[in-house]
């Protein structure tokens, strides 16, 4: 169980401490990734010896804003300090040896497991970024361009270029303190959310162009096969998300995407409802879960077979 | 040739007038009418008399923001306000007896011919809205719920959700106010960003998948034929800014997207290039113009006519 710190009770334990190193959650996303990045530029600017634990699988996407601090193998750390990881268990296996001894964590998930010695949660935030950016400028009462960059990685992909229903008031306000700090949002938005790779350009394609409505129009459903996948040349990359695409077309209260795993009898079920219908309980039929607007499952079953087993629990429902 | 006002003197100057009409502009967006709702609710609550002029070509995904401040036909007003209004060009057709008599105009655009007696034009903001804002706050000091929302659908819909290139520091500071002040851009997002009509989905869908790669990979060709949006069942809603969708593959220095109109011997051609690559010049080529990252151009000729006319420039620019 840990200590509770407030943003300026961790702003002081970091400023009393030093020799840290930063670890980030596996399939590392923009807000860990940014917030180690932007904690470790920010410490270093004030005299602190910081380094981020290289986390085997950070994508090019985000790689670039950590690339300049990770720890050398012969590195001795004093203190560990996890950013936007909510358990132990989210830690890539080359961090196992260290995760008994982590001496502080900041999150923004409130499923925190306070599994650190210290800890500063604050499940307002959007993004674990809008915790670094206040525990920086506690210290420091300013931020630098390299960690304004940084910090605006981890906000603006946590909330989908401030598009998502997390983004508050806060996160814009700090938001508009980064790029008055020099965070290039234009080209860092291009990038991050203007731009698709022609695999996921691809597939996207393959998916909405075939999409098939149902019950009056309210629930549609997504098929991907492998063949699919081998066509556009999407990677696992690519995918990030898709399973959101039949649930965004207008008046559809149920999107459903069935996707090919191993052999066209191996399928991964995912299920985005709005309310009144429960994306779980949808699932639990089939011995998947989640939560009551996003759940899955895996069947070893065709793509229609899927289909056919689901038309039944719609017509339930529907 | 307007007299200048800033927007403190815009402040002043309603509120020594009253008996307001507000213009809004053809093809009306989300910053023209947002700009004209939260204008008239604004200056309502300071007990001003206020109505926005009927837009004939206001879509439901906006019509909704102005419709309280309407003007009945019998409104006489005394003053004419044009918001996001470029030149009298842009006004409606129902607009015309009035354009010559236009008393202020509150604008964003740098091409503002200063048609009317006052003008109020801030080219560094991202939209007209933050200009509003700024009017507003300067009046009261306080933005109502009602008032926030409306700018919050202008600010957001001209910056892509806070995510195009001109969205500033400023630009997110004020929509971190309208959020603070009610805003509900939770609810606003999920329409306006985050929901496609199944009509878009569907075309955007044919027309990813159908994507033609030439020159290197640099070159990205989408063909959108009379009968895709007839199959679709998409209308004209539904086709605004799809010619940004080719030049977004990561990779691509520029877009075409050519389109059928009235047959497939008449089609519309969209370019979007990067530098150094000149969509101007290509379309000049062909008789079209336009700004040197996006122009287009018509031609009576079919797709995979205009395909090889468009192959042979591209050999020489590429």
């Amino acid at each position: 169980m840990s200590k509770i710190l407030t943003a300026s009770e961790t702003a002081k334990w970091l400023k009393e401490h030093d020799d840290f190193l930063i670890l980030t959650h596996r399939r590392p996303d923009g807000d860990t990734l940014g917030s180690a990045g932007a904690l470790a530029q920010g410490l270093r600017e004030q005299g602190k010896t910081v380094y981020v634990f290289a986390n085997p699988e950070a994508t090019p996407r985000y790689s670039g804003f950590v690339e300049d601090y990770i720890a050398p193998d012969d590195y001795k750390h004093k203190y560990m300090i996890a950013v936007d990881t909510a358990s132990t268990g989210l830690f890539t296996k080359n961090a196992n040896e260290y995760t008994d001894s982590i001496a502080l964590c900041i999150d923004h998930h409130k499923s925190n497991t306070l599994y650190a010695e210290f800890a500063c949660i604050d499940a307002d935030k959007a993004a674990c970024g809008e915790i670094i950016f206040e525990i920086l400028m506690t210290m420091t009462g300013s931020i630098s361009s390299a960690a304004a960059e940084r910090l605006y990685v981890a906000l603006s992909t946590d909330t989908g270029c401030f598009s998502f229903g997390n983004t508050t008031a806060n996160t814009l306000y700090v938001a508009s303190l980064l790029v008055e700090a020099g965070a290039p949002n234009k080209e860092l938005n291009k990038t991050l959310f203007r731009t698709k790779s022609r695999g996921r350009m691809t597939i996207e394609g393959m998916l909405t162009s075939g999409l098939e409505y149902c019950f009056d129009n309210k629930v549609a459903i997504a098929a991907i096969t492998l063949e699919m996948l081998e066509t556009s040349g999407a990677d696992e990359d690519d995918m990030d998300d898709i399973a959101a695409i039949p649930g965004s077309v207008e008046g559809v209260c149920v999107g459903i995407t069935i996707r090919e795993l191993s052999s066209e009898h191996d399928c991964k079920v995912s299920i985005r409802t709005k309310p009144p219908y429960d994306a779980q309980y949808i699932c639990a039929k089939f011995g998947g879960g989640g939560h009551s607007q996003a759940a899955g499952f895996t069947m070893e079953k065709t793509i229609d077979e899927i289909k056919q087993a689901l038309h039944e629990v719609l017509e339930e429902i529907m």
